[in-house]
């Protein structure tokens, strides 16, 4: 278990394009962008499936999830890794549909994924490279 | 195989910061960003091991890669999916080396990845979400 920095989330809060990677079981990574991502609490993510295929797949069979954020102008840089879990109903796919609702009431969100932070690494280059927080 | 095409690579010309995911042969991703990345050829991209850590071990015995690009202003974005070679010297070393010096003369590549593009799928939303180029 891992839990999400003050230092972490504002980075998170700052970053407008997430890529979402998950990995079939034997091993074919799939990364994409998505940007209904967000801080759910001190040590989950949410991730709204407004239009998953792929990472669905993924997820489904296998729920390791990473995502990589940066603040160029800052240089920091984190990964965050961690397994998920998928809501089609309840309070985290309520909260998710709120969100989406709000921002694009066009979107029809299918579920919420909430991903649950084990590991966070460094990932600007410096001495902590690669270091986990 | 698939190739890169125009619309492709302009948006790869113009990304700043690739995300570049891999797996662990038992299926973790692992996403990093990295700004080394360009067009090899029709068919390849070069990926310069700067800093790679876990990328180059996931690599190292399971040599499947993904990126994916987006340019939002356009709204383009591409999953580009392939299988790796890793050069520590030779031609293809040669010329990371020869780009990386150009741009941060401070920096030690240690290795250049060549990403064989297997698969680019459309990563933006609307009709084409998801079919392969």
């Amino acid at each position: 278990m891992s839990k999400l920095t003050t230092e972490v989330k504002n980075v998170i809060s700052r970053q407008g394009v997430f890529p979402i990677a998950t990995a079939s079981r034997d091993g074919v990574p799939n990364v994409v962008p998505m940007t209904f991502v967000k801080v759910y609490d001190d040590e989950n993510l949410l991730v709204v499936d407004n239009f998953m295929h792929k990472t669905k797949q993924n997820i489904e069979s296998n729920p390791y999830m990473s995502i990589c954020v940066w603040d160029q102008e800052n240089k920091l840089s984190y990964q965050i890794k961690g397994k998920v879990t998928i809501h089609d109903l309840g309070p985290v796919f309520d909260q998710a549909r709120v969100w989406v609702k709000e921002k694009m009431p066009a979107l029809q969100p299918k579920s919420a994924v909430l991903l649950k932070v084990t590991n966070i690494y460094v990932c600007q280059p410096g001495e902590s490279l690669g270091q986990e927080l």
